[in-house]
């Protein structure tokens, strides 16, 4: 899983069947110090978190275990919010 | 999910079997501002989108699910078309 | 899936089981140019393309659909040939 | 699999319902030489590994299978310590 | 499936138990020319192979079926050895 910072929401109205009522959001990849790091993505998020709120999210066929189907045409959902990382004594520069 | 812009049409006639009458679009992805990054890909699109309409796609095994079958030869299949991303106020820079 | 050009055969004699009398591909994924980037990689190919041809390939599990078996282990199929693509009015600069 | 450092542990009190009482640990892809390589990512770790110990992860789909479980919403997952890596003679510059 | 070159053994004796009797190697990504790109990874090996020689391996899911298991927690296997690649006459630059 990887950390990411909800952006904003994305609307689509015309969408896959499957994706009905799914809330998407917009979420930018950040590392533990919250410094943004690769490609921004659309990831279905049943937990209403809201901008600025950081999370972390699980990719591909697995996305859809979080949202309780397995026929969902998704690739990214998020699965939790993140209230801080405790970094060990030899942690990260 | 990955945001990406329709660029044109793959033609292509010798192909997989499962991968017949199913139409392939060219899509460069995109971020949030349209700006392009990464490499462009083939993708199914059972939308029919047209060049310069705006869409996020799901990438490998689940993208059989947006095509209601599980046994095409796909990885890429573009899910939706985006209206528009509203970034909150912590959004990003 | 992305683009490739067919560069050359592996010669492989040493191989899992599942692969046996598959023929295996090395392939440079390509942009709607013909400029090759990113990594070469090594592919099944059901087809019998010739160096220089212009294909698209999947993979990943779902490499297995295009040799219409789920067992065997391979992680990159080539799925068809392109003739060429259309680009749209507001297409890739 | 990829080698990774143990730098943190991961605070998250709401969560998806299968990730209950699945430690949550930080890592730091590394190399041979325990050099940083990558963005870093959040695995569930049932070993208990501390600060600093190098690891080998999983990731996607299988990483359930290292928790014994396949409907879990995990997709990564650590599946070993690592003592050492002995080099070959025409070993890594 | 990507060539990589054997560069060393990874020794682990703390491991999630389906992994136990099963050769761990440590690998590096090479291209045609045995150039290194690309971040070594841990792989399983049931070819036994040496420092130095090269092979093809694949990653995800798949990688269970070069076990003959399906239930194994790893994402990368060793799936033959390369003897040669042929390049074609329009080949890489």
């Amino acid at each position: 899983m990887y950390l990411a910072k909800i952006v904003g929401r994305v609307v689509s109205t015309v969408k896959q069947d499957t994706l009905a009522a799914i809330p998407l959001q917009w979420l930018q990849p950040v590392d533990a110090r919250g410094r943004e790091h690769g490609a921004p993505l659309v990831a279905a998020d049943t937990f209403g978190l809201g901008p600025g709120e950081l999370c972390y999210y699980i990719t591909a066929r697995e996305a859809s275990i979080a949202l309780w189907k397995l026929d969902v045409a998704v690739d990214a959902a998020v699965v939790g919010k993140v209230e801080r990382i405790d970094l060990g004594e030899t942690g990260e520069k």
